[in-house]
């Protein structure tokens, strides 16, 4: 069989005052289009379907909508889970019913040990859990981390294995690779809610959500699918896209989608930022974050920019790099009353701006220190 | 056929601090009881099956199982219209995988004009609007009101009549009695949101939430069927219940509910609310509110009455009944800096309490008079 695998829509996502609704109904049409081209099966959304868990009616709307459409109009089956930023019980509802038409959404543990059968294949859908929940659910107070849980859940999922089929496992937690570290037990005991890749290999593929980078796995059949669109400036060297899988002979295929309007990041002072170069690569529509800097304050800079700009929707300024060497100097002001206050100042000035106090502005330091002197002894 | 119609089951509604879950599944059980003992054939939910449009997660999983129960367990067609205080896009998650098993949740005005046949009747299920949407629906600036709106959607949904059929509307608005009334036209007119029950005749049987109170329309075919819980103490003498309807031959009949717990209003002052013969009226589980008719303060007193009542949910204190005569002389009081303070507090002691000020008061106010006035003119 083949199928397409997705995660992390994160609808109702905003880029700083800016809804990215129209953005992703446009990723959804393309994701449409790519399940038709490519004639697959079924779709899997591993897990954040919302960005959060008390969406907007706007987001509900949207979501229903998208699995409406999915489901009803294009006759796929789905296969879902919730992840992270998803209310369980409200993706739950009415799946009792979707069931019945091929929507599987599972939002549960126990119904994880229930495999759903589609063609060759047997999926294990794995809804976002904390250890708690494991620990409860299978009554073993030795489940401390989601990787002591993942090892049993795969235990027992095992014994539903029917050798005739594949085996796929729907995710969302952060997994990460063993092979090439040489601290590898360490890497991986290290964090409560890491699972290592090796446990999942019972696996003919991992579809996995909560990592928004596609390229975050090296291993070739454990795999994120990564977000349709970047949701922040961090994501901006990351190529988004889905993912289409053929279960025999296994195959794996990335397809990229293009965004309907860019994220850019600027990173200059003002004037480069503003120059006319800089503004002949950035369209109206693009969404802008902009790091200035400038070693002065820039007055009004958002406001500014923003004229220039009509979907900034960041901006920061780039922290002066110091040497250790400084930074470790902050110590002896931990008693500053004791030192001269000019000399804190021009301490303090230096740390800043990364430059010593001009001349000038020593001078004039020095005269206020004077004239407060000489009040207090008057 | 025969149905059963409810309404108004607000999950997620407190009694002051007390949730209600527990009495809310109670109620619903001994509703499906009164449905399997009846043998309906299926059940009509006039609105606001939620008590706020964001309700909380243990609201949408209460609502969830109860309408999964009634159609998946108990098998019974469910005919369902969103209330005013029902999210209209929240409620109809899933709805158009919940239709093909017979659960109909009708949200918007659109479909509110294509009946729903069951047996010998159609179903018209028109949910909770504003005026504006049925401008906006029939593009006719001349609707203000809901009975405006309300008279162009019947004369729609009598176009659709089958007179083969019964023809059932379910809706949520607040209707009144014409009958009766000498000022019928300008009682109706009157409020924005009222339907005259004349503008409702073509129907077999109008199946009405919003009002809480069963009994408060006389109409033999159009009716509340009330709340299956009392949620405030102003609901104290209302019966609740259900209603059995069959359509052919014509029959309405009212199965009251007996609450889990009841609400009780004790009434008195803190030493009668609190007497023996009262607390032997009241169970540990009982809601209490308590109005207070003591005049002078009683210190401490919900804390004190908490004590007794552990489920005390409000506590009041009844305001002194006065003549119009004393009511009026506070006028007087719009220029009270010209007034004599002592004259002041007098009638304000007596407009508080009652009661007159005692000839040691008085003899202290006037004391405290001389003082500042001595004080004013040293």
């Amino acid at each position: 069989m083949r199928f397409l695998h997705t995660a992390d829509w994160h609808i109702g996502k905003r880029l700083g005052d800016f809804s990215l609704q129209v953005e992703q109904q446009d990723a959804f049409q393309k994701i449409v289009a790519i399940a038709r081209q490519e004639q697959v099966d079924a779709v899997v959304i591993a897990g954040d379907l919302y960005d959060r868990s008390l969406a907007s009616e706007e987001s509900v709307q949207t979501v229903n909508g998208m699995l409406e459409y999915l489901n009803l109009h294009e006759h796929l089956p789905l296969l879902i889970i919730s992840g992270n930023h998803d209310s369980a019980v409200r993706l739950s509802t009415g799946d009792k019913w979707m069931r019945q038409a091929g929507v599987h959404i599972v939002t549960d543990l126990e119904d994880a040990m229930k495999p759903i059968i589609i063609d060759d294949t047997q999926f294990f859908l794995l809804p976002y859990f904390e250890p708690y929940q494991a620990r409860n659910f299978f009554a073993d107070r030795t489940i401390k981390t989601t990787q002591d849980a993942v090892i049993k859940l795969v235990a027992q999922m095992q014994k539903m294995f029917d050798p005739t089929k594949k085996h796929v496992l729907v995710a969302h937690f952060f997994a990460a690779n063993q092979a090439g570290s040489t601290q590898q037990s360490e890497a991986v005991v290290g964090g409560v809610d890491m699972v290592a890749t090796g446990v999942l290999q019972p696996f003919d593929y991992v579809a996995l959500g909560h990592i928004h980078n596609p390229q975050a796995l090296t291993d070739e059949k454990i795999k994120y699918s990564g977000t349709p669109l970047m949701f922040s400036t961090g994501e901006i060297t990351q190529t988004k896209g889905v993912r289409i899988i053929d279960t025999t002979p296994f195959n794996s295929q990335f397809i990229p989608l293009t965004p309907l309007h860019a994220i850019k990041k600027l990173t200059g002072t003002f004037a480069d930022v503003t120059s006319f170069d800089q503004q002949a690569q950035v369209e109206k529509t693009d969404y802008v974050a902009v790091e200035l800097t400038d070693q002065e304050p820039v007055m009004d800079a958002f406001n500014r920019l923003h004229a220039v700009y009509p979907r900034l929707f960041e901006l920061t300024r780039r922290r002066i790099r110091r040497h250790p060497q400084q930074r470790n100097n902050i110590s002896r002001y931990v008693h500053s009353e004791q030192l001269d206050p000019v000399v804190v100042l021009r301490d303090f000035y230096q740390y800043v701006t990364g430059q010593p106090l001009a001349p000038a502005q020593e001078k004039w330091a020095l005269k206020v220190r004077q004239e407060v002197d000489d009040n207090e002894t008057n």
